[in-house]
């Protein structure tokens, strides 16, 4: 049984570099009204500082709890500040360092607070830009130091870690499925796991079902899923379904022979559309996705076994339309 | 009304550079066998050199007409003979050029005895593979001049040339659609025009939608097509529909709206896949495209026109199943 | 004799979607006054609305003659108000197309009064972002006709319009070197060429020393030159020299083949970095390439027309170190 | 102090799948006698089959002491014989599977009489094409289960695992480090580890120089390297330093900070190149790097501490010329 949610910002103001604002800049309570108006939507992500913090607990929680929503998980802000500029966990600074720590903390205690159980950590600001420019022995150390920390901390939380490639660094410590992989073996924790992007997964070259499978050999570590939709080559967080069809079948296809149960969040910018109408359409994909599925799946099952392509073309023309 | 084609060497042997041979070699005629047995094909490319020379126009001639098959275009070889290793019409030798005029020549009066108006001209050993190695300036212009004195000597032919940006060069003087287009134009001549092979604009990074109405803004120059599905970022040659779906249903759309009345052809490379199969298989996915277009047609224009991107997201999902 | 120059805005506030402010954002006098201490700057290119309007034309045509600094283009801005937001002079709505017509007519009369012949045109948002969301052949049109309209009206000034892949939108219009030619031969105006952003060249997947040849042999089209570096998938804005080594080195020798005798201006994003420092090293890199090109120019003139790439790489080997 | 080597069948003959023969093709014994002039190579890489069998190990490991070459590695040949067109180690038949390691035990044999403890495993065919094809779990498993029994089996050789993300499949199932160091683990065997391709580390968007300081990480998993250049988005097989300059440098410099004391070995496809030259200029570029790294170790540690990029550029221009 799928669980959808989103993220709450994907609600409201979007920037890019060049324009500084594509629409009006809604408040996280009014966000919260709107997501909350959306068919299918049980659950919400929100974001450290931004939508969340020691101030506003109570407020938001007494919010979700009038709308029914879960708090499916906290994502701390370690992109936003500008005091992550160069890093936060992994920064060469070591009172950087300090101060992420610090402030991961409280995001942990805030989670504990609105009964969620997922920290999803995103270090976008942990990486580098420039050759000869990233300590990486020291720095990735210090990575998985202090996740290590957090996870032993908190052993009642589970640190899902996003990766992606790039953006806002032009090469990010977590980069993909496997390297993140290594980092959860590395702290020796069992609650450190991966959320999947898949739009991240598909900028980093994956075959994102493949990477549910590593994820999975490497000890159930597939903590979160985050959907939307690019073109491959960059984070354009679009419509779930915009661009790649089959794909996505074969991802529900994996995510189920792998057992996953979490959540499936949608993680979108909307720039230029009508936001709870993007967010609305990528769960009806999702939704259309899986009947397509369902009303197939020992066929499915028997064309991966068997691994012909021209006999599986002939299924998936049966399955399209 | 569709036409489709393939090309002869689909059905045969598939070699790649690590090994010599995934299947066994059938001859050209066992190949038009297999072929003409396809549904749907009604027209068939054959390879200078390879499928077609000089000593067996009769036989070839007579074989297509007892199976009721268009000669649909001649593709003159000018990427297997390692003569061209280094370019063909562009090479920096004098003498090569020669060679490949002279060897062109002769592609042009097999093309009319066989009552074929296309020679589809890929030039895929003519460009460069290091940095400072190409003679830009000097080579490209060698390659207008020689396709404009072919073309003003067989008026009655038309000169498809076909894009791609690498392969086997690690750059094409044909690279992209515009390059290409920039080339007929310095041609002078109005029987100089494009074939766009789907594959080579995906991995060109091109919506191959605009590119078929950028052929159609410098003068209608859109004079073949040849269809293969790729991950975008390298001719992989697979069945058609078997990665993407939406880009195709737009391409079909846009072939009409540019009204362009010429041949679909195949052009696969089915290493491990039974090779009618295959090309059955990407037949039968453009026709299901198709169908699903002709079904949605005046809510697709409305939706071009509008450019709102929730509510065409509905419409796909109206249309895909 | 190379003139170099430098976009103000480089010296001031950098932001990208997730941190609004890298750094402090000083004002546009004051990163003028940064940049005239520059080593090697005689230039400067101003972003219109943001470093220019009509209230402070003559206080920065004053500030510009104080510093001995020429104006050398008006970059109208088309991507930071939001008015753009689905395109500016393409949009599918008549009333912002006559907006920007009536926004660009403003800045080439202020060009004129700054005495600057260059209209540097990027339509960032000009473009789209979903499949079957453009209407291709319409909204190119309004491209071309709006373009020779103003090329008409100002015929004294240059109009070198800036082409890149993507980003703001998925899909620009102008996308490469050889559309954005067809578009100024679409036009019929010889006051209509191109600037080449380096970094939007290499994330087109361009070897951009060919884009140059490719616009000499369009009838001299090359009127700008943007010079940053980048990894080649993304515009990362980054230092000059910073990654590629030998693709400068070509691209300087053939733009001196092809007689570019323009600016070379430096375009940059430093976000984390010292702003002025980072301008000056990508001058100090590019007088460095030169002086590396100037001392075996002979050698590499018969490298280029030979081919031979072991013999070339003996050049490169001696020429670097 | 570096180990120079080379891959035999470099020296010979080159196809791709459009030409079957850009040169001529001399024997494995007039190969290594080309390959044993060119300065600064003390070793030797044999592929399996191609190169050496059963039937003339005794005359290639007297040829090989003739000329003072060390057998550097054996590449087993698990992608040339079409019987692994489905893959090898993790082919869907068990009996192809079963045939593989029969076939790897003989290499592994041959390794030993030769006296050389490093297999270098490249299962090129092992992976998928087409969606749905592939039974990740299952195929996945039998690689990690097969490579473990092998290891197990000869516990005084060294398996070196080569990645590469695609070609000839389109995915391949040991496609990055941080895949296949998890392979490495997941097999518990301290013998296997990893063979890094620049180029296919390129090819696979990652940056090499971190890619070693994951191997480090994981337990000095680096084995082995393969050395050649290409543009970062195929496996371009060219000559070091052709493209890239500073991602040379820094390699170089990891290697050392993680002290890699395992050969150098190139691995190109001059295909239209003198092969020995094309192989001694990489080796005069890699000495280039070394020197120019030597002489500015101290300051080069202390940039990558400080990571200020404008201060390194500055560095990289004084070391560069």
């Amino acid at each position: 049984m799928r669980k959808y949610s989103a993220i709450l910002g994907n609600l409201g103001n979007t920037c890019d570099r060049f324009c500084s604002s594509y629409k009006d800049n809604p408040s996280s309570l009014e966000m919260l009204k709107r997501a909350g108006k959306i068919e299918g939507i049980s659950g919400i992500e929100l974001v450290g500082t931004w939508d969340i913090r020691l101030d506003n607990v109570g407020e938001m929680k007494a919010a979700l709890t009038d709308m029914n929503l879960e708090c499916v998980s906290i994502i701390p802000d370690l992109f936003a500040n500008k005091v992550w500029h160069s890093g936060s966990i992994s920064a060469k600074d070591a009172s950087v360092r300090e101060q992420a720590m610090n402030y991961l903390r409280k995001m942990c205690d805030i989670a504990r607070e609105m009964n969620c159980d997922i920290i999803n950590l995103w270090p976008g600001q942990d990486g580098y830009d420039y050759l000869f420019q990233g300590d990486y022995l020291r720095e990735r150390n210090y990575l998985v130091e202090n996740v290590a920390v957090l996870a032993q901390e908190y052993p009642d939380l589970k640190f899902a870690l996003e990766y992606k490639a790039k953006e806002p660094r032009t090469h990010s410590y977590l980069a993909r499925m496997a390297d993140t992989l290594l980092v959860c073996l590395q702290t020796g924790c069992d609650n450190v796991g991966v959320t999947i992007d898949t739009g991240h997964a598909f900028l980093g070259g994956e075959n994102v079902s493949e990477s549910v499978v590593l994820a999975k050999q490497a000890g159930n570590r597939l903590f979160h899923m985050h959907f939307n939709d690019n073109y491959k080559s960059w984070d354009d967080d679009m419509m779930v379904g915009a661009i790649h069809t089959i794909d996505y079948l074969e991802l529900l296809y994996w995510l189920d022979e792998c057992e996953y149960d979490g959540w499936l969040s949608m993680d979108q910018y909307p720039y230029r559309e009508d936001a709870a109408g993007a967010i609305s359409e990528s769960i009806l994909w999702l939704k259309k996705f899986d009947s397509m599925l369902e009303a197939n799946l020992d066929r499915l099952k028997a064309a991966v076994a068997a691994g012909n392509a021209v006999e599986t073309s002939k299924l998936m023309r049966s399955i399209i339309k």
